[in-house]
């Protein structure tokens, strides 16, 4: 075990490399990264059998340490997993590069030329568990962008992260880039994230993936710009000029397709004039799949027998196959519901009515926002940016899905012909 | 004196009542905006000799606290100063409403139309020193952009922005809107701020504006995204090709015509092919203006019996009618210089070479950048943004001038027919 002094003095020189590394980086051409890119995707195919052995390490260790089942899954890689993080990289490979793109330009009233110009964001510090494929995806979508990236992955993943990062490292030393790019964290101590969090000269963005615990730790204890992702606590709003049969599809969608993850719906809001209706439907199919439904009074009269929901509920990310299920007066009792209980995450309406559609997408001020489709939309693929290294729920630099752009920021560029200030 | 858990508690109270407001004004029609802070503006000229009074309680209380000459001038409300504010709330009437622009939509493969909507942050802290002025100024901005601000401004100007801020937060309460979307701070200890950083839940983005150490302070305790504002150690580099008289020119206004703000020259790079021809008539001119000069030693070659620019010199922002000369090889060793010793402020050429031109404005990744033009343009007005309520040098959210679209965020906005995910 090193002294904390090693500690500190490692995880600043690791901060500092990057820094240098990452204004190499913003100068790449996009041809040059996009070949680095499809190289490390072969690289990483080529020492499949590698990777399962390193990664047969940490399976090892987890199970001594009696990992939940769901862990140890998440942490297996599998030939097809591996093939899923090749396929990433070549997918980023092929998104176009944000660096470099002028949003607009405008003339002033003297002549100059202003506009705004993509530029990578610096060094990201990426804080994450489990899952070691996010190793690949967030490197290959942080040097896409022009960014350095610091990983600093979990200790039951640190054999698999380490072998992924020596393949992503190696290709760029072998282009002549700088392999300083790509860092993974050679400690997976608190104490490490804790030094890491410190270094605002150094580094411009934390991202923590993981637990809300986690992400309350970096939050408190960092200097430098955190995008959070906290819960996703997601309505329906089932509106009475509703089309009660693309309703029914689209809640059980949004509720059983993936109930595990923080697009998926948690309550449901009916307006009374279709609850008599549209809930015995509803809860039939939903019980078919084996959910479990929770009810305010209202509810209850229409659907006997279902548990009563509590204030508690309301607020819950069930993360599973329950759901609760609330009657109100109309969108304005909805979206108050909303404001109230929910945490902005994924907000949907199903209705036929123009001026509801309109109102629910201008009042409700969710990170994405539907008319007639399924919550479970919300994410990076799906809405078209590529790919994601999260969904945040700060409404700071990025809400909602992050993608390449969301990986920059811009400048201001000037073209003069020798203005001077009045 | 109160107890330090009224402080908590009523600081607390703010916060949440800034939040329910933002709601609100969140949905505010940009007719409604509008009429208020043209109101605010009639209001604050109606009511000056008021604000002249008020402002004298701080002036004299100044005055007893030795505070300096400049301090005093700063603090100081003159007829023109709230001719100046009413102004600003005018100006910001007329900017258009940043809130519910769309920025673009596009389809996916699936049918489903998705956009990005420009929404308002919701509650913003600012913290500010002396100037009162900045109560209006930044309430204007904030209250356009659909924000809550919360106002903590320096112990010097209580009365003045108490006097100010019930003007305002009268004309919202008249008109019907919240009022609690404008607050000012009844403490201006520093217990007060560190209570307001730790509302995450309530505060979405804090602003700090002033010295180096209270934005340290801010940094170190704040839970809540902070938009920092170091300092500007800006550079002019005077290329080969340039034209010397527009050379001259640009870097006079750079250097003397504001000496005290963060986008002045403070660093003079000049390539070696030219030095001998430009310095000696540079020189002349800025000693005319009284700049003190320091340089290389190479520099010293072309001028001597200037003052020889030590290390430490290339870190500083002078803030006054000092500058560092360099004499350099050419314009890589001038971006090199730049990111070494500068803060990433605002940079510019000075050339008549186009690639060198690309160049300068591709490789230098600096919060504003120009060609031919003053550093002094690095201004929210002066880039045609409106107005501002500082310069950011943190990259994140925003990166130079934050106008009104700065103080917004976006959301997702997806039009649907009933898709599912698959």
């Amino acid at each position: 075990m090193k002294k904390k002094t090693d500690f500190r003095t490692e995880v600043r020189e690791m901060a500092r490399k990057a820094k240098e590394a990452s204004y190499r980086l913003a100068q790449l051409s996009t041809t040059s990264k996009n070949k680095a890119l499809l190289e490390m995707a072969e690289d990483l195919e080529r020492h499949q059998q590698h990777l399962i052995e390193e990664n047969r390490k940490d399976l090892a260790s987890g199970e001594k340490a009696h990992l939940s089942f769901s862990l140890i899954d998440r942490l297996r890689l599998t030939p097809s997993v591996i093939q899923g993080m090749a396929e990433g990289l070549r997918e980023v490979a092929r998104l176009p590069d944000p660096v470099g793109e002028v949003l607009r330009m405008w003339k002033r009233p003297n002549g100059l030329m202003v506009g705004k110009m993509r530029i990578p964001i610096g060094v990201i510090g990426l804080i994450y568990e489990s899952r070691p494929n996010v190793t690949a995806d967030a490197s290959g979508l942080c040097f896409k962008a022009g960014n350095s990236v610091l990983l600093r992955g979990g200790s039951e993943a640190f054999h698999s992260n380490q072998a992924i990062g020596q393949i992503l490292r190696k290709i760029l030393s072998k282009r002549g880039l700088p392999e300083e790019a790509i860092q993974i964290f050679p400690h997976t101590g608190r104490e490490a994230i804790q030094e890491m969090l410190q270094l605002e000269e150094e580094i411009d963005l934390i991202i923590p993936r993981g637990g809300e615990e986690l992400i309350r730790f970096v939050t408190n204890h960092s200097k430098i710009p955190v995008i959070k992702h906290y819960k996703g606590v997601c309505h329906i709003f089932v509106d009475e000029s509703a089309d009660l049969k693309m309703a029914i599809r689209i809640c059980l969608n949004a509720k059983v397709q993936r109930p595990g993850v923080c697009n998926a719906m948690e309550t449901l809001l009916v307006h009374e004039k279709v609850a008599s209706r549209f809930l015995p439907r509803m809860a039939t199919v939903l019980r078919k799949e084996g959910v479990e439904l929770r009810g305010c009074s209202r509810t209850k009269k229409v659907l006997p027998g279902i548990k009563e929901a509590r204030e508690e509920d309301w607020f819950q990310e069930y993360l599973d196959l329950i759901l609760s299920i609330k009657v109100v007066k109309g969108i304005e009792e909805a979206v108050q519901h909303m404001a109230r209980f929910g945490s902005f995450h994924t907000e949907a309406i199903i209705t036929s009515d123009y001026q509801n559609a309109q109102k629910f997408l201008k009042e409700v001020n969710s990170s994405c926002v539907l008319v007639n489709a399924s919550t479970r939309f919300n994410d990076g693929f799906e809405l078209g940016l590529g790919a994601e290294i999260g969904i945040s729920t700060s409404k700071f630099h990025a809400f909602g899905p992050m993608g390449l752009e969301e990986l920059t920021t811009t400048k201001f560029i000037v073209y003069g012909e020798g203005q001077i200030r009045k």
